[in-house]
């Protein structure tokens, strides 16, 4: 067995060559050109280590956990777009760097290399994997939906919230488990468990970023502390502030929303303190993080295979706050 | 056995019907708006067709029928967006009448429901029609790149266009051709001549449609005529001319493509004509219509069975000049 960094720099070795040919250049360099920007390859490395808790990595895993990579990145390429965003890793977006219709295109062509990637999967799993994969897929598109879709309301509930980030970023990392772990040779009731722990790390994940957003350190966070609140954004906290607030507080975050103030991060977040949101925030990622150990206790296999997954959610969960 | 008519009809009923959730509203209203407005459903009865030549057709071709329809609607919301065209059949692009992002994301969710469908043939055969599939998407999408590409170019042989062509438009009738047989029981041999037959088929359909675009009856063709002429676009016809046309014929061809005189199209086509560009386009076309039927007379099966592959033929390429 390997450790949880052992597998991040195995896999990282792996997948760090020429994905796609070299012609037509204008499809494929750009493709090549995201992936290489990098990012942490947590999907390929949950599900290689999902295989892991049961016996050897199969041939089987390396391609799914391929397709769960290039997956992932064809729908960062498209957010980008659909987002606008000029930056992804503090590098340019394909957007940005060629056009439009380039990061629509590559990203297409990224999308049937992820369904390449799982048809070297041997024919008598390649059904199973297909199934999991292809609704997941439509489940990442369909939070992609909804998140566009709050943008333009003012009445997002917190469930509403909560089941648009399941969607959108968590049950892509649940997947890679469940995926990872049949291929192992897991029992449905192992891998569906493992489903279970990823989708709520990923949960607790997404809860701390948003947290991060308002009260990370600068330095650690990596980006602009308060952009969330700064463009408005409808993150679980400000839904939750609006459900909590009363009265005159009411009438205050409401008011500093509407504003333009240079101070208005600051006023936002006083409102949050006296809503008692940042307290709240901490206690609810919590307990996304210990619903998914919870599923992780009940996988039967000996404890001492299952350290790489306390690693895990340890290194997504640990981020200073 | 039934006629080339009739496969049309049943295929277009069955097709004729919700294919996605109803929730998310907005991403997956506009896929089946898109569906719900035709298109000749060509590939798909191709592939019924192919089947049908060999025994009943299966359950598997079915499923497999409705992923090529599936896949070439992505291919054609994604080109709209590429190509910022504002009607499609008389219709509204899904970019026009909603909104960019919602035509990239239902593309996106309309190509994992081409992989759905195709998820649904039995295991035994899904492999294979999976290699051949993924294989042909990647072309296409070379196909719009090369096509994108060549707005740029001024040096395109012609020999490059027909390999733009080929990609962008041949290759999906050809594998829906090929896929079609396997699951109806072809041998490899058989396949890959239906497979040459849709592809050379194929090149005929789209050298016809460039040839109509200046030589076309206005109302049979349905579309304005002159349209490529007038934008400038390479199409074969003027490739042949650019390679064909010397001294003061090339000079007036080269003065009439960068002015903007209202007569631009009568001119171009005299130039054409002192070129004989036109019979040598009918030709060209005649030579692909007829090296496709020379692979449909090598498939190994009684002559009346192939009936209505010729019908097929027919019809794509029996349209008035």
């Amino acid at each position: 067995m390997h450790s949880f960094q052992q597998l991040v720099n195995i896999y990282a070795q792996k997948f760090n060559r020429q994905h796609f040919p070299a012609e037509p250049f204008n499809l494929y360099e750009p493709a090549d050109y995201f992936l290489s920007i990098g990012g942490k390859r947590m999907r390929p490395v949950a599900c290689l280590m999902a295989n892991e808790l049961f016996g050897d990595i199969s041939e089987n895993t390396w391609h799914a956990a391929d397709a769960l990579e290039l997956f992932h990145n064809f729908t960062l390429l498209h957010d980008d777009v659909m987002d606008n965003s000029a930056l992804r890793r503090g590098k340019q977006t394909v957007h940005v760097r060629n056009n439009m219709n380039t990061a629509i295109l590559s990203g297409d062509a990224m999308l049937i290399g992820a369904y390449a990637s799982l048809n070297k999967i041997e024919a008598s799993c390649l059904q199973q994997v297909l199934t999991i994969f292809n609704k997941t897929a439509f489940e990442v598109c369909e939070g992609q939906q909804y998140d566009m879709d709050f943008e333009s309301r003012t009445d997002v509930s917190l469930d509403e919230y909560l089941r648009m980030i399941t969607l959108k970023t968590s049950v892509l990392l649940a997947c890679s488990l469940q995926i990872g772990a049949l291929l192992g040779g897991a029992s449905k009731y192992n891998a569906d468990h493992l489903y279970e722990y990823g989708k709520n790390l990923g949960i607790a994940f997404q809860l701390q970023d948003d947290y991060l957003d308002c009260y990370g350190n600068v330095e650690k966070f990596g980006k602009e502390i308060g952009g969330d609140i700064k463009r408005n954004k409808k993150t679980f906290l400000l839904i939750k502030a609006l459900e909590t607030a009363e009265g005159e507080t009411r009438e205050k975050l409401k008011a500093h929303l509407s504003s333009k103030d240079e101070n208005k991060v600051a006023k936002i977040l006083d409102v949050f303190d006296e809503c008692g949101v940042k307290q709240w925030a901490e206690d609810l990622k919590k307990q996304y993080a210990a619903k998914a150990l919870s599923h992780l206790e009940k996988v039967v296999v000996t404890a001492d295979r299952k350290k790489q997954l306390y690693d895990f959610a340890d290194y997504l969960l640990q981020r200073d706050y």
